[in-house]
């Protein structure tokens, strides 16, 4: 279940980077067979929600899409309106990186960013995000989005997560929690219970597929049923209602049934700890899943880098470095010793 | 190549119900080795990319969705602004199937349907609506959209395609055009020449993957390159910038270097006439690729669906019948008995 | 309070190209002393929507701004998801006149015209359209609008009005109601009760103020309390929270309190019967209201505008001809003798 | 042409509190006559855009509105695509204190906060922002808008807006540049020199009449004829094409014909100077048009609300005050004993 051991080298530039593990692939492959339905009308959307129902021990709509940004973005287009703010932890995904994908899908939602060592919200500035005033000159809080495990490999457990949601729906007015769980996998291989997130007080959860080894797919759970009305249409317009949509559940199916869904993150997990073990720069953050955020110098970087390896310089002059499913041993250790020879 | 014999019935409902064909996924599955670049930066979309190149004759720019909606909606969106309108045939899929996504994309851009007979915009009818005065109260035209091979089946050859755009490009201030191609492989097959799309006066072209025999995938070609620049931000804030790109272009070198992207859509051509042919119901429209519209009645249609089928009712009291890659001669034959029975 | 004799002829363009009455104007000179609250806190504001739910006796939430267009598109926008629809009758203003307003201000919203004669919807059509299936590929209604009086000059009278809102509301899922009274006054003359309308099923009701006399202000007022909160934001993110507020409130108190707003409205309404009765043509619609449709020949309309008048060409091959506060006999009978002279 | 002596009180919380000064209120009551044609095309806006033409020394094209806040982000919209970033300064208006209608009305475009002593735009932050490089991953800056006078009362002088704009348009790809002119007529009278602006690179000006001493309307000046067509399009959509135009144009007939303009603005300005030689907390920005801050305790500040004042607490922990063309000497005394009263 392993890549491999002759394949090409993994690199540490992301858990994007990886191909499709072996169960993903191998579902998607069984899925190309004959005629089905269209527009997630078919047996395998089917039987990939009914096995993300059970992962979750939840009653919930399940909905299969292409892009991860796109998801979360249509997911807070749902929850918040377009005079409304969502709070997000500062270097959150939606903030930094999706290029104002939620203001675009949501008509000019804003982003309200909240400060928190190693990615996770800092519990008072929310309460004090919460406190604030509403005020008709500026976007007041609509929705709270979380995303764990984090933008820095850190984990929400089950009881901090729901910190975070109880104080976000204790006002008159509750709002409504978006789960970015793109790497919900490697949360769950970290000890979150994904069994106890219905009650949560989750509304929506994108559950990742691509970054747990999946071919490219999403899964947009709704816990929240009064949501699930027309969220076809929703999908639809937003571009992301997939006509050949077994290719996107497909694989699901594959990871879910064999549990390799958890199983290949906590083997990404077990390379970031060693790879945080071995390396011989210090680790910024702590080394919860399959994240490893190393005090490298500018230098020892571009150096590693015109060595063939590709890693991201990060916030606060630190450099990252993922796992993946994909990553084995020769390559962490490879990439050990390449650190070695340009500290 | 083509489908196993004994693979469950192919249906007629839509040639997305298929599922991929050999080249496209054997190609996907040889492009899951090893790490590969994210964001549309790895070799399997440089290739992919050649490979378009090469079958337009063109210098152009590619890019590869998830979304033929979505890529549809992108397109119009960086060709119109949000108080004018896309000309469009008045039953093209982006005004009557797509949810109001170019105005969702293209943040409240108008479309003007034009008529016309099968599919094909009248030329007209264009010329009245490219005379209209402006007006500051209605949105007045700022692109024209064709859809080739049309929603009837129907196919614009290059010297109509020609005629539609110089048209739009003649006055003093030329409207940018969209091709969507979701069917350019049955145009092709059809006798259009792709390679002389270049020079035609199209400025973006969606060249189909799912409906010509791919998983999910379709190219955006940018013929203009005053669009380029930025293109990619468009396309992530869209949420059309995949991240495991290899996984969107590697289906197209398959069926490019094979040719298979034209002969499957052949096959399908081929099956659409024998259907035709057989059929104990008169075609509501010429059949020149793989669409097949029959005059049967909703009683009909009702008994013919009730056996087990999946045929779709149309405008104008049709039924629609669609090939493709998948259809085998058997698939035809037992439709065409069912539909004797019923009739 | 009529206009002063000797006043420039007033046309029959538009009901805006009057003036403000008297009433109105000096209620903005009377309001222009000393400092005041901005963004709607200031007392002309408090009276004025007083003022209107005394006029409408309704404990509604009344809101003042610039712009009628922008007024229903921030409606349409508070009651229709961008997936959805508005039902509207297919000549609507904000069908035919706003530059997809609703659209923009709505993020891609779609509309549905319904038929109808003169203006009004016809209630099978709306019938037919609310039982039309919902589907993830077209926008489903998601809200009505209503106008009254309507594009053609026609009412509906209370129990009409009732009955379009009954349909709208029947289902499960009942849609939300808006209510375009840009001629609200003209309606209330031509015997529509106003008072009647907060228990009528109308959600937001846009409360018409420069084509009743008034210099530019609109009333937005809010039947539906759950729509209340953070509406003020709505508005300031539209560009419809003015800041020097008193001005958009003043006209009203001036109108409301003397009766003009009803009483200049009823003058209108005569002077349109007055036309109708006398002009050498046709009337193509009832006249209710302040507006004639005359079946005038291109070539008579073309000599009357030669002739210095301003009168606009209309759907069906008519000519529209406007009343206002400011019409006076002898405005009606100059323009009389000139159609006399083209016919 | 200074308010009656024994107007009521004006307060200090916005140079928007104040009433319209007697030169444009009588140029509204003087546009009273008669019919004129509606959205924009009557005589009074012909006469008030050569004004500002004059005023400018400019061959522009120019408009009237009734919102700075649309203003503002309709030009943004024509400026800058939905994925590319708006450059201001981090407590501009637009950013601050819009509610995300740039964003609202530029379906999702960002803003980019840059800093700078007492809302100045620093140069080297901006040089900074601009050799930023692309990426598609966040959005890139597409255009730049400059408040003059600033949030703080303080000037951009005729050099520093040009070295701002030269930076912004140096590079390959020059950047559109914004100018908010809520307080032009501040700008004016502290000298700078408006006839100087068309040859200064700004490429849409909003020149502000509310705070200046009209009744609601601002001026939308296009530079940038490249802008012009279809901008009437724009407006209407963006519900900011008014029907009965001649109430926004005709106050600026009557402040520019008579010099008020700038005149009051420079009454306004004097006043500022007078409360901040008078006031017994000390300045925390130089004091250079209509706007005072003070370094005011929160509780000497809420003393004085207490009071009966209106004076906000702003960014920094300073509280403050603008006179307007309204402000009185007596004005100034009474709010220099009170916070003598409560220091």
């Amino acid at each position: 279940m392993t890549p491999h051991p002759n394949a090409p080298r993994q690199d540490f530039a992301s858990d994007n980077t990886a191909g499709a593990a072996p169960e993903a692939l191998q579902a998607l492959i069984d899925a190309n067979s004959g005629a089905a339905a269209s527009y997630g009308e078919d047996h395998f959307s089917v039987r990939a929600a009914d096995l993300i129902r059970e992962t979750l021990d939840a009653d919930a709509e399940v909905r299969f899409v292409a892009s991860g940004t796109a998801a979360n973005a249509v997911c807070l287009a749902a929850l918040c309106r377009p005079f409304e703010a969502v709070l997000a932890h500062e270097h959150a995904h939606i903030v930094t990186s999706e290029t104002g994908a939620p203001a675009y899908f949501g008509h000019g939602l804003g982003l309200i960013g909240l400060p928190g060592a190693s990615g996770r919200i800092d519990e008072a500035a929310l309460a004090a995000a919460l406190a604030e005033p509403d005020s008709a000159h500026h976007p007041a809080p609509g929705a709270l989005s979380i995303t764990n495990t984090t933008e820095y490999g850190t984990l929400y457990d089950n009881a901090a997560l729901g910190r975070l949601t109880a104080a976000a729906k204790a006002g008159p007015h509750p709002l409504k929690v978006h789960l970015d769980g793109a790497r919900a996998a490697n949360a769950a291989a970290a000890g979150f219970d994904l069994k106890a997130l219905a009650s949560s007080g989750v509304d929506l959860f994108v559950m990742g597929g691509a970054k747990a080894g999946m071919t490219p797919t999403e899964a947009i759970v709704i816990f929240d049923k009064a949501l699930v009305r027309r969220f076809d249409a929703r999908l639809k317009q937003a571009g992301q209602l997939p006509s050949k949509s077994r290719f996107y559940s497909a694989p699901w199916i594959g990871m879910l049934q064999t549990g390799a869904y958890v199983t290949h993150a906590a083997h990404a997990g077990a390379m970031a700890r060693k790879l945080a073990a071995l390396a011989p720069f210090e680790a910024a953050h702590p080394v919860e899943s399959n994240a490893v955020f190393l005090r490298m110098t500018d230098d020892a970087l571009s150096r590693l880098n015109g060595a063939g390896w590709s890693v991201h310089p990060w916030h606060g002059g630190t450099s990252r470095l993922m796992c993946s499913w994909a990553t084995r041993d020769a390559d962490v250790e490879a990439i050990v010793q390449a650190m070695k020879a340009v500290r």
